[in-house]
């Protein structure tokens, strides 16, 4: 069993990777922190509180962060894409219970060292709430056992702006710093999820096997819409990735890489990666840890995945 | 016959690049303008003129900038690559003749009027003698026929720092404004280039043919170790390669992008582009012209074709 605190700002891809998290009989879900992106970090708490209950999730969900730690580009809220909920128009109830107290910061740290060596962060939003607890106890960085983040592009372009995949853009700042601190980190970005793609036929087919599915049907009908006006096949299930890498990591090709993200000018957002085996002279990577990126993906493996996972 | 003005910093490989024009049937190379980079623009001036007079070429050498119009990495002159000559440390002789009176830009500017829609500008160095004649004359830009550039790393890491090819990254400033002017300019970059190496044996063979080719040998030796040391099978002939885009397209896959340089931070001389067929919400790439990049090349025919031009 692996334990997951999973971040995230649900968020359409948030729900269906937390839906996968939820239902994954290796993964033990310890905590679910939110953060703003998909939507301001006030209806991303409510609807991961939404889903937890909708699902019947044990993890507690802590409200995180509403804007960036630093430097971060800015951008309306994505309403074209993930509703004006957040969760695809479909008009989300208020949740019966409240959220965690703490910060989702402080539950990341708490539940760090409650379980030293064992907790695996699975990181799908800004990465502000990850920077916070850097930030406030820097030792914790030693306790995680992994960081997976969805996010960066690497060898492709972005898809806020050409130089930047948005979940980087939002706070470049702190994804900067998740990628300097001493924890693994394995970055799972636009070179990889947008091969993934989720047909309208697939998520009605799945959507009639029972209520978990049909309301995760029912949320994704709108993104699935965006996507296939942009002459996608599908939906791109970007987050739900980076919870595959967790699970299947054998579906990924990797590469070892310093990683820094430009926080300043029209690049804001950017991961730039040095690839271990390159040789540069001296430069501005040369202080941050190697970390790695998936640059390869068995798109049809890690559907097969999912499915299996989510309908099992 | 294209009419060919050729910017370059020799520069060994530029050497090869100015040998292969100066050879090819098909062009008529009417300048050769220079510019700091590879070493102190006296010195890549003296040394055009140098192989101008070794060669029998006829075209007249100019001297250009001595460092960047604005924004632009800071870096040693790359002694260990083009040696303390900047032609592979042959020690070489002063030339007899001197360089045209004019500034490079300016012999830019008087030659694309006196031919206007004829002239091609091959440029691989610095691209501050261009932008300089942009900034004099902007009217050049609709009577130029074509801009090749050596310069740029597009999906792949840059070779002066993770995020910058040397040429782009020595005057990001420059480069921008060449990549943002309406001349249609295509940019062979890193990501091409890099895969087109010309071994120590081939360069001892070609040098036995000729007193030409020996004083290309002579001068590439040194060049070809430094390559050597970095595990290369031989010397990459970077900028060889963008004049064999401008004789045989074909063997280059080229895809369009706006295409923006950073200026600023540590992902300075950037080249980031923005895909034609890619979608982005509006962003500070729209208000450049789509240009062209090269993504792919064939290697073993760039390679047949410099060896079939410079030995015919």
């Amino acid at each position: 069993m692996q334990k997951v605190i999973f971040d995230t700002d649900p968020g359409v891809d948030d729900a269906l990777a937390l839906y996968y998290l939820h239902r994954h009989p290796d993964v033990e879900l310890i905590g679910i922190t939110t953060v703003f992106g998909n939507a301001p970090v006030a209806l991303t708490a409510r609807n991961a509180l939404f889903l937890k209950e909708a699902w019947g999730i044990d993890a507690p969900v802590a409200a995180g962060a509403a804007g960036p730690v630093g430097a971060g580009g800015t951008e309306h809220w994505p309403v074209h894409i993930h509703g004006h909920d957040g969760l695809g128009n479909i008009g989300v109830p208020e949740p019966a219970g409240a959220p965690d107290p703490r910060p989702a910061h402080q539950l990341i740290i708490d539940l760090v060292r409650a379980h030293p060596g064992e907790v695996s962060l699975v990181a799908v939003a800004r990465m502000t709430n990850l920077a916070r607890a850097l930030y406030e106890a820097p030792e914790i960085a030693g306790m995680v056992r992994q960081v997976i983040l969805m996010g960066g592009a690497f060898a492709v372009p972005g898809n806020i702006t050409p130089a930047a995949e948005a979940n980087i853009f939002g706070d470049a700042t702190a994804a900067d710093a998740v990628f300097a601190a001493p924890w693994p980190v394995l970055a799972v970005g636009l070179d990889v999820t947008r091969q993934v793609e989720m047909t309208r036929a697939e998520i009605e087919e799945l959507g009639a096997i029972g209520p978990d599915l049909a309301l995760l049907r029912d949320l994704s009908l709108d993104y699935v819409g965006f996507y296939e006006a942009l002459r996608h096949r599908g939906m791109v299930v970007h987050d739900c990735c980076a919870c595959v890498a967790l699970t299947d990591p054998a579906l990924f090709r990797t590469r070892p890489a310093r990683v820094r993200v430009l926080t300043e000018g029209i690049g804001i957002g950017m991961t730039v990666p040095a690839p271990e085996e390159m040789v540069f002279p001296p430069t501005d990577w040369d202080e941050v840890p190697v970390q790695a990126y998936a640059e390869g993906i068995d798109a049809g493996a890690v559907l097969q995945t999912i499915r299996r996972v989510i309908t099992a």
